[in-house]
């Protein structure tokens, strides 16, 4: 099988974890890497569109040539290919939790950001008339993330990870949100959020991170 | 346990369908059905927010007083209990496609929906200064919603149901998101596509839908 990726952006980053977090390599194992440069728009070239016909990345191509596109999915496909250790939960009950805390965190923090990030001045520059701008959306966003930062930091004040003592896709998603909110939205949490800050230095720290 | 559950809103519905699919009765069986009064606001009072911190509806209470808010969450916790028929995938190749198409629907309409939706006027009179109005937002996101439903002619012109030839989470978040822009935001999808209207007729006759 062949996994469309790309460094840089965040989501991409969700399935390289997820994959070292399950010991399964990305170099020398079963999976074929294929770098795909977004800058130049090689995600919405005729061959890209026809394995994802909304021009997005990663995409996991199967040997029988079935594309599963959202990171996501693509997750959930190696969950049931290989499911130790549980990265959506382990039970019906946990299975719920992880759902609700993963979604969470998408909705409350990756989507404002991502809408920052949109109307924001990298994109203005690289993609000009791409999307357009929307000043309040922005501050409206910027707004958004910092309150949920808020409420991470008080979530984590009362467990180990997210969804509560087992890592989970919850805090992959949480990871990578925050590091591209830091280097690339100027969205970086309040270091005087201890709890996260505790919590991004140990989830950091998992060689898992460097994916 | 407790289904918390509101009959107007769209993300309550589709646990509602889901468990009517699964053949989970709301009535007479072990859910008890608490119908909460969004207008009056009660998902936000004290013993709501204890259950949910968001303050959104809907929740399910365990019987120890675990609490499971986001639609989605819910309905992974029932896949988990009761496995068959299954509506996230009976494979892995088939739960990541399931979880692709019920993400683009989410990302692509039910999203785009939602933002119209508050910056509508029905949100504007009910609940003046929740939300800062924002027009463009507005009328980016109702021609965000109509390119996502040509697209959604397109795939349906090709398959029974959004992830292939069996039923799942995906045709039911579909289902709720065209009917709630129909009914509530104005967004109705143009008569015209074909395939769309082939298939909301389809799943529309499945008892569920009355859910």
């Amino acid at each position: 099988m062949k996994l469309y990726d790309s460094k840089p952006a965040p989501n991409p980053r969700r399935v390289r974890i997820f994959l070292a977090e399950k010991g399964m390599p990305l170099a020398g194992g079963n999976i074929e890497h294929i770098e795909v440069d977004i800058a130049r728009g090689e995600q919405r070239n005729e061959a890209a569109l026809a394995r994802n016909p909304l021009g997005q990345i990663p995409v996991l191509e199967l040997d029988d040539g079935t594309c599963i596109s959202e990171s996501v999915a693509i997750c959930r496909y190696f969950e049931g290919m290989q499911p130790e250790p549980p990265l959506f939960g382990a039970d019906p009950v946990a299975q719920g939790l992880v759902e609700m805390w993963n979604r969470r965190v998408e909705f409350g923090l990756l989507g404002p950001v991502g809408v920052a990030w949109r109307n924001g001045p990298i994109v203005a520059r690289m993609a000009p008339g791409r999307f357009r701008q929307n000043e309040q959306a922005k501050e409206d966003a910027e707004e958004a993330a910092r309150r949920f930062y808020r409420r991470l930091d008080g979530w984590l004040a009362e467990r180990a990870f997210l969804a509560g003592e087992d890592y989970s896709i919850a805090d992959i998603t949480t990871l990578c949100t925050v590091d591209f909110a830091t280097a690339l939205v100027d969205l970086a949490p309040d270091p005087a959020l201890s709890h996260l800050a505790r919590w991004h230095a140990e989830v950091s720290a998992r060689p898992s991170a460097k994916a």
